[in-house]
């Protein structure tokens, strides 16, 4: 059986959660959740930062936005990032053995995922207070659901182009993507023994439809970024990136995400306006002005019923890509100065 | 070889357009325009509307518009539909011999379908004034089309949801739904004999995010159209329409959108711009307000450089399927009452 490897030296920890009971009645045993942390706890345990992992990666593409003199400076914070499981470092369809392995992977919820790491932090590291959590798209999900379901230990949120329960039309659109990576027959309903990259392909091939604006187009910024034309980018960006993950992590992560809702347990039984009205973090809400599948009108409603919260759009071409990709240095810069403000709190 | 069937009353007419030269550099031979006809033609040819027909659809599926009392009034009007070349009906994969059949069905431009068209109206006919020319998405497109490569011909314009040049995002997504149906083994690089219903349907699913908006969604309006869930609309609707139809011919027509753009010929040289100054046709460019794939900032562009015409967008929360889908009642009146405001004129 051939395992989807990360090409990367491993430079991460391992968090024993041992057989996790699953919100949605599974159990995944043995479960692990991989982390990498930044910098060093201060003494009070007040330096705490949480920063999450989006759709597809892991803390080797998140951990660019920590640097000395950034926003997320690790001479200062204590800085964790939490790999959301699916991603092929935390227990994943990929590395999980049989019989919960490739198809087989139960269904994840964000709960969990905020649980398992809810438990990294107190367990192994006693902490009770974060100073702020944040991350882009699912991981901007993952800050919602930490606010929601632990009110009194998170202190400020920054979730960016994401949104606290997954609409409807983010879910129609994600289908599409799961259907083109599912058309190839090579997927074989998950039990592949290689990676149907046709599939992996068609799936970047329609998200590069998704990721950033018709605006990007129009202004051909795929040539700023380094491409030679419209197929370069593609290819060169989208496929890639697909091209290099386990189909079945991916499934497994859209399953997360599509049934993504603070209110969905037992603290708020699915009545989203009192989740979103039980977050007491000072937050500030940063959707992409023209991102196309988490329009900011969704993060608008979540402000409005939120009692600590200020939205502040990226103003940006890159649509969904404004909220953590790196790729614009003005969305970069942005976001570093909400950041700043929040920490400064 | 199984050839895909439309199952309705054949009700057109042929017309034989002999050996078609194609604009691309391939022959069609013996190439055939569907078209039906409403209404009689009156004494001075001075009674003639052209509807045009979209992606995946035939006349069949654009006809409800013409009835007594509307604006397309058959009693008043002749009314020509031509059916696009890869729609089935008019020369296409499914229906073309070989070797020009299936996956080796040339690139057919809108330039091919609209040369063709005026032979029908003029060979045929002896036609030389149309009163407008209208249509939905590539219907709008072959619309533009007609006026910059007829401008004397054409007396009014009323596109709706499409533009005179294919957008590169438009592109992309197209690239998304075309890498979806041919994920599919069966597709066999076109040379199936039996459809590849699992790109079918994955074609379909990707597409449910693109047609109508995010408020759609939000608001569920996918209930007052009848379904019951998002699943629902997603199988009944989108799976199915797609379902019903013959893959190349899918591809042929994407192929044709793609290459959308009535400067590329020997009369504007690739100059957009001019093409769109040229245009003597008054205009009636009727975007959807929040459609995703045919953003009405392109739209406003067209109608910034064309010497009569009117930027007219529909409210409405249909997206791309306000501008000639049928489904919502508001979208139709509003359509209609531009219909009638250019005939009158």
């Amino acid at each position: 059986m051939a395992q989807w490897k990360i090409d990367k030296e491993v430079d991460y920890e391992i968090f024993e959660l041992g057989d996790l009971k699953l919100q949605k009645g599974m159990t995944l045993p043995n479960a692990k959740l991989a982390y990498k942390t930044f910098g060093r706890l201060n003494a009070d345990k007040s330096n705490v930062i949480l920063l999450l992992t989006y759709m597809a990666s892991t803390h080797y593409d998140n951990q660019w936005v920590i640097r000395e003199g950034g926003a997320l400076d690790p001479s200062k914070y204590f800085i964790i990032i939490p790999n959301v499981f699916g991603n092929g470092l935390s227990s994943s369809p990929s590395n999980t053995p049989a019989p919960y392995n490739k198809a087989r992977f139960p269904h994840v919820t964000y709960y969990d995922n905020i649980k398992a790491q809810h438990r990294l932090l107190t367990e192994k590291f006693g902490i009770t207070k974060i100073k702020m959590v944040t991350g882009w798209s699912m991981a901007a999900a993952q800050t919602f659901h930490w606010a929601a379901l632990y009110p009194d230990m998170v202190e400020t949120i920054c979730p960016t182009a994401g949104s606290a329960k997954t609409a409807k039309h983010n879910h129609v659109m994600l289908e599409g993507v799961k259907a083109a990576l599912t058309a190839d027959d090579s997927f074989k309903e998950g039990w592949y023994d290689d990676q149907p990259f046709k599939g992996l392909r068609a799936m970047g091939r329609v998200y590069a439809g998704w990721g950033f604006s018709q605006e990007f187009f129009r202004k051909e910024e795929y040539l700023e970024l380094g491409y030679a034309s419209v197929e370069d980018f593609i290819v060169g960006y989208w496929e890639q990136w697909f091209n290099l993950r386990d189909a079945n992590n991916m499934v497994a992560m859209i399953r997360t995400w599509q049934s993504g809702d603070i209110s969905d347990n037992e603290l708020y039984n699915g009545d989203f306006r009192k989740a979103l009205g039980a977050i007491k973090a000072k937050a500030i809400v940063m959707p992409g002005d023209c991102d196309l599948y988490f329009p900011p009108e969704d993060s608008a409603f979540e402000v409005e019923h939120m009692p600590n919260a200020e939205l502040r759009p990226f103003r940006s071409s890159h649509g969904h890509f404004a909220g953590g990709s790196g790729l614009r240095q003005a969305d970069v810069k942005f976001l570093d100065e909400a950041w700043r403000e929040l920490l400064a709190s």
